[in-house]
């Protein structure tokens, strides 16, 4: 069995001596932009080249380094029978659960004004949070989307989910489709968004549905930065009906030095850190799946290209 | 049935307007420094003066007005065979929780770093927390500590528990006792300490202890106070053992403005602020517990004075 990394780290071997590891029986190959065709089984990828697909046609299927696969999608001459399959969890559901709890407390408790009292020298207690005011809307019910759903739950806040079909989870208010987005946009607050990015949810979060959210509305988007209208949400804070965001992505990363975004005290950005690939977990999961498909035995987590995810 | 409001708060119809309408039976009264003496069945106490004990000698119970009843069993005429009930959860160990999980993540996933980074317009991502590095030890393990400790092991995060007495508790390893002390912070790189203040536990965050957490130590201190020795966190951080500080309490409070602590960098201040007493459901837990001990029922959250909680 022949596997291709194809990933831009500088050092390819700190994936490629753990992939050997687990996978004894395979030779591993590391893509080089213009070198032989190597023949490869399975491709594990992140931003591959359009050239791949050319090389080496023979693949039997792609192992995507991330959960959003969207910008391998987006490659012109991705054969249509491909199996691609997407990492599941690996340890960044988790991740972005608490990330966003952060986000929402740094909100909901006021964090900064502690922080600022605190380089002013200055104790002085503020009103304690009342959990009704700060009902929560989760975009997106895969993995990520419910555990951060459940993990918000648990503590407490009205939390209700909106995605593409229904879902049923414990303590969280399921919204799906077309149909439904009013009603949830109407009850939330707190909007984050985990959703995929697709021709259907591109841009979903514009000046229109901004408007729809509960006054005073926190918007925190670790999806993707396409999900996101950058001048829609400028104006739904400048019209006071956003009172903040915290955004983890971006249309162009890193975020352009000039983007108004960086000085917008509303605005909290992080750099695409809210949920990192833990390189164990990942190589774990995409070597089993590899040693599965080669014994001719179902995984999980292959995409509906149709669907786009 | 009487009842008596003692609690320093400039609006207490804040507090007797609803006590009336949860107990249309009861005669509500408040305070009065220089008052007569209203024979009260029941008093809600928060930092009575010892008066109230020599006016009112015939109280059945008093109910305190938070979970830590320190202050309460520090008045010395206080009578040896009071029934004092001391307030369960009401709404605190939920806010506790997310509390501490967002000061554990200001350490783990360094976010005043990014919050700077910000500030100066800058994209850098650093290194993904990695959960085996960050192995949290609560102690007390009350209603406040258990919910702290299931909600950090919900998210992954490795948890141990100390407490006087041994208990169970699910995806915690639980210790107990003088004896397992040492091990427990052998073990432990994020201290969160939620115990009650006793003669027991009064200084136990000291340099030696302190000494003993894992390199690269986090201390979150939301029990009381003087459970820190203040002068021994600024030494251990001096070293380099403890690299940072969450402090919430603190033994004088206000913290004075001329206090060491205002100015360190490692040290976050917050003015005792990371749980709040909920007038609603301490209220409803309250007066369902007078209504119960008035009918002869039993009620829980009856403190064992010798114990000190």
């Amino acid at each position: 069995m022949k596997i291709l990394f194809v990933a831009g780290d500088p050092k390819p071997e700190r994936w490629t001596i753990p992939i050997q590891e687990l996978l004894p029986e395979a030779e591993v190959h590391v893509w080089e932009p213009n070198g032989p065709a190597v023949n490869a089984d399975y491709a594990i990828v992140w931003q591959p080249p359009a050239e791949l697909f050319e090389r080496e046609p023979q693949l039997r299927a792609v192992f995507n380094l991330g959960a959003g696969i969207d910008g391998l999608l987006a490659i012109p001459n991705l054969p249509a029978n491909l199996t691609v399959v997407r990492l599941e969890d690996a340890g960044m559901s988790v991740q972005m659960a608490e990330h966003v709890l952060h986000q929402l407390l740094e909100a909901s408790r006021d964090m900064e004004t502690y922080r600022a009292q605190q380089r002013q020298g200055i104790w002085k207690i503020h009103r304690p949070i009342k959990r009704s005011e700060w009902p929560v809307g989760i975009m997106g019910l895969g993995h990520i989307g419910k555990r951060v759903a459940t993990t918000l739950a648990n503590l407490d806040y009205r939390v209700n989910g909106w995605a593409r079909s229904h879902h049923q989870l414990a303590g969280v208010e399921c919204f799906a489709g077309e149909q439904d987005l009013d009603r949830f946009l109407g009850a939330t607050r707190v909007l984050v968004n985990t959703l995929p990015l697709t021709d259907a949810t591109r841009d979903i979060l514009n000046y229109d549905n901004l408007s729809k959210l509960l006054p005073g509305a926190v918007v925190i988007n670790v999806g993707r930065g396409e999900h996101l209208v950058e001048a829609d949400l400028l104006k739904a804070i400048d019209d006071g009906h956003v009172a903040s965001a915290s955004l983890d992505v971006f249309r162009q990363e890193p975020l352009p030095a000039e983007h108004p975004f960086w000085a917008r005290p509303e605005i909290t950005i992080t750099p695409h850190i809210s949920a990192r690939t833990l390189r164990d977990a990942t190589l774990e999961q995409i070597t089993g799946k590899i040693r599965a498909h080669a014994n001719g035995e179902a995984i999980t987590g292959i995409v509906d290209i149709s669907r786009g995810y």
